[in-house]
């Protein structure tokens, strides 16, 4: 098969030309992709989990897989770090650094848990009405703290870069004022961004239900940037691919964030329904091929370098070995990536300036249709 | 506010005349509905369960619940059983009949269990590659006898329905052939459906996704009506509010399944996004409304009693106190009922009949309208 | 009925205090709601349209049409014109200021058209490839001319509204590079803003899809929002009640955009699918009930006077007698709003701070409950 | 370019071996594709047409077209025809014969128009209550008796294939009752076929909304399937690739319908959000590839010849060049199926008897993104 796919590579620098083929190659082995401590884990349905024996368990396991990972494909290079599931305390935390430095990787975002009730403190069961946007003071107060320590960890792990993922939402409409959720929230996401310093910023992420089945507090990429451009520039959007409405138009939220200044980064996935959190690139290939156009377009227009936006993986592998899922995964943004930096670009903003739609869809058409597997072989030789 | 009642009652036996009103009273009264076991426990999501200490926990505190709500609303006449949450071996069924006698209930459907992994036997964590469908055949036949077994458990505990929620769908197109999960799946329902005798039903029940994420074996009612014509009279389908795709006319389905004598029951509960267990009637009470009128038509039009219907409750109670969010939603469900038979169907017809669209919306409005809790609290007197 | 309505009334009054219930009368009176010119006409799908020789097909028809809908209802108090529908030239406006004083009704906003091809001019069937956002100078000129011309008839029919629902969107990722369509896009809705003196104003109106079948040019409230603020305050949004993704939650749109100031109206209608178009609140009453909770709850919050809003009805009536309909969507919403001013806000709120989602859920349970017909009678004999 | 697809052809061969390459080239050329003599004119939506003069507008010039396409591609062997648009009467009939022998052409499929409303006749503006399901006598039976004239013309013109695209559907609960709609559809399909003789079918297509909006009468496959099992074996169902609620997994549907004998037929198309009717794989080219795979599996299992489907293309040309677009639609689908013949389904078989998800969707991926464009060459040479 190398043998074959010599040939391949020389057909497609034959085609493409041998300085474009060698700068996609390039750039998708400089591509840095983020994979999450705890994707090297078991995950499930609400229905359960059904874990093998196999899969990583603790920190260790999860940091390690995050090691062969890096060895493995190149990638990896930063790890995105879960508190408390990967540690809290300071021993935990230094602890963690080590494996982390063992492992060749270096900690990524820092993600923190306002989801999970802890056995002691305000964080209890009363977490079910919310956490920043909760009615209770003790409650709010102790999940904007939990923030804060989270940007303590990561300074202690050198990273900076927090991400928040707020489960806030309600499940009626008398549980609470959208009125009163938008205020408290608010508030409490300025008590935490005033904590961050220069070169520190915070990803916040937005998903449109689940686990609130009602009313989502950061429901839509348009109230994410509403609260982004409020916070200030240390403020970015989070766009994972799985939260979004049925047949929302994901690669045109892409490149208005984009064009806006506003899109901070990634959680790759893929899904069918909703936020299913299946392989990246697994069902629609073709979304992801769209999605990769806008950013490479956006970076050619000059609305900053792709390789500044947090690409991370967030998948949850309830069926596969979650460490040959997350390669799968990458090879797929490796592919989509490749696809898109092989689009001829001027000769498709010609026919599309001119009118002419059938061209420009050949032009992406082309790009997409060429079988990238050669150069992405090469790009990880060059990683690894 | 008793008074008042009175005289609104008065009102509307004015209007729509006494025998009418007091018919609809009757019918709310007798209206035979099922709660789960389970639904008086504390649900929750993915990402955790908030257990406020409150809510049963074990079988005795479901079924002491259920007996409090039997009580309170004089229905839950019967409860669903979850097996093996609820009790599996002998002693624990025969522990769990006493339970119901004691409550003052009756054990309605019974509930298998194909989605969590057990400690011993094949039904461990490759569970995940499905349950009637698994392609190992130790898994695979092992889902049949856990079936079989809860037939057994129905006959002790005095009921006739199992209920057949199916969790098996792949996560992607290479897990597993649909060919084969069709032939997997119609071959193991053929051994359950073996077991039943003369005057026992099984309930098979659809839903579109989730946990599995790409393609479900059971995924919509057309596939639930095709296998129980397959397997005979004894089958059923099992409509669950949430389990259809988004803006499915669920309302049209449950017309087509009794039209066809196909419907064999409920799962009540409400949903914005996906199967979200929302209290029944909470979000949509226009849809549960022309739900309800379908069945008062197919009743009207000979397609047999709605009572004659398994009416089950199945919601998932994150947030609200278990017993009061299914008094909730039993207030719901005879809310729509009431309004149902309050439309005056002779003079729908006649203007449906006439193309007069206007018309046949007005009738249907003023029912819908109609403040029927008046109505709601004479019944809820007669049924405790 | 009448006497029986009367009874009905006053033990509404015993329940909820007679003060309530004439303010609520007063309030639902008092509430302006525009109807469209259009609307009086028959609408159609892509398939066809059904014109049955009764329903109005020309200016004078429309605006006659409009007339009996404000003698009969006391409601249209404005109607929003379709230009070049209902007149383009200097008389024809002429004729259409005469035609709206005879019927008694003034002229509301004003409705540009950049999606029916000229038979002169530059927006041929080039318009297929955008208006505002058309690559070609031309046709992108021209589109934003029209609107000019629109704002010189608004000041001729003494309205102060100008409404743009953009058409543009493309049907391929190859046909129009999403960057260049956000440039152009801006360009041309500043142009247009420009024109615009104190007391005036621009509704910016989103839809999801269709005309356009991939990439809408104004795709959601967060695109639309976001112009507005670039183009100052005399820019606002109009929310279309059928122009989002599915399961969108409409009215947390509703509450973000009262909070920020950001909301310039609606156009009420209802669906089920897409944007079906139907009377409004037919299909789902529980969303327009919580759509003026919402609006309720912002005028007491002190985000600025429900009447101010631009509350316009926009339907096709494709089956029903057009005039019958627009007064059925009219009660709906008159319904709907008194519904919402029933509800106890005060109590409600505390049972909210105090995390008691039951009690907040019963509350606005009893409002909607409530049969406000009597007081919509009393509203209507006020306000006709 | 030639040169280049030489060695590409010949690296594929190695890579897949000779005689499977060769095997694939030649299902390729065999592939049937059928064109619809409408999508050779200009498509719109309820908003407009945009006619630029160069599409054909008459019977003549869209039958030209397909002789043009025919001779381009080799395929567009059979043309579906349209009654009356492209002829009604007998000499109408006998002219079209003659044109479609010019054109190197034969008729497909003969669809029927239940939509547009008749100058004279039952069939006029009643028929927005519905055709074979009007309550009214006159236009219900005109409705029937359009089709028994289709099923002449059908005979006249040498193809045996009905289309039934039932545009039928209520906008309101209160428009008809859905016993009736169902009770008058069956009577009237009943009448329709007993007109069939042997070797004639009937396929009925199904579509969930549009142009009614709240229940259409054949609104899913579930549907559709029940009604063609009733009809007998004349019957069989069309599927329309845009005509499923949101999310629906498509190629379940197709593999449940080859497994059960039930497909009759395709009209392909691409979407994303309703009936978008787009250039078929444009978009999800993923699914399109998943659905042939599942017909080249249903074609190994022994559940009939792929090729005595019938594969219509049914688009809307809104914006691009109708001939061009088709021809695009075309290379998609050759495409798709040429990757799904590639697939290794003796080894994707075993992988999946395995529980070997990783390795089974590699398999498929492994095909996917295979760049077949020599193979297609090759067969198109081969077929014109």
């Amino acid at each position: 098969m190398d043998r074959l796919q010599d040939k391949a590579f020389g057909l497609l620098s034959e085609q493409f030309g041998g300085s474009l083929v060698e700068s996609v190659v390039e750039q998708v082995a400089q591509l840095p992709v983020e994979v999450p401590s705890w994707g090297f884990g078991r995950g499930g349905t609400r229905f359960g989990t059904f874990r093998t024996g196999k899969e990583a368990k603790t920190v260790t396991g999860r940091i390690k897989a995050a090691g062969q990972f890096r060895a493995l494909t190149g990638k990896g290079q930063t790890v995105a770090i879960h508190i408390p599931w990967d540690g809290e305390k300071k021993t935990e935390i230094g602890a963690l650094a080590k494996l982390l430095k063992k492992a060749g990787v270096k900690a990524g975002s820092i993600n923190c848990n306002l989801f999970t009730p802890r056995k002691r403190g305000p964080l209890d069961a009363r977490l079910r009405f919310g956490s920043l946007t909760n009615p209770v003071d003790a409650v709010r107060k102790a999940s904007v703290q939990h923030n804060l320590d989270c940007i303590d960890i990561m300074r202690r792990l050198g990273s900076d870069t927090l991400v928040l993922w707020l489960p806030d939402g309600t499940n009626s409409p008398g549980q609470l004022s959208l009125y009163d959720q938008a205020d408290l929230l608010e508030t409490s996401l300025r008590a935490i961004c005033r904590k961050l310093r220069k070169g520190e910023k915070i990803l916040v992420e937005y998903k449109y239900f689940e686990p609130g089945m009602y009313a989502t507090a950061i429901q839509d990429y348009g109230r994410s940037r509403s609260l982004c451009r409020m916070l200030g520039p240390k403020a970015k959007v989070l766009l994972d691919l799985g939260h979004h409405a049925p047949t929302t138009n994901v690669e045109h939220v892409v490149a208005l964030l984009v064009r806006g200044g506003d899109l901070g980064g990634f959680h790759f996935n893929d899904h069918a329904y909703a936020d299913d959190d299946l392989a990246t690139g697994s069902l629609n290939p073709g979304q992801l091929f769209r999605i990769m156009c806008n950013l490479v377009e956006g970076e050619r227009r000059g609305f900053g370098d792709v390789r500044t936006l947090a690409l991370m993986i967030d998948q949850s592998h309830n069926i596969k070995d979650p460490l040959t899922e997350l390669v799968e995964s990458l090879t797929n943004i490796e592919t989509a990536y490749a696809k898109a930096l092989l689009v001829d670009g001027a000769a498709l903003r010609k026919a599309q300036l001119a009118c002419d739609a059938s061209r420009g869809d050949a032009i992406l058409r082309d790009a997409f249709l060429t079988d990238v597997r050669p150069l992405l072989a090469k790009a990880r030789a060059m990683a690894v």
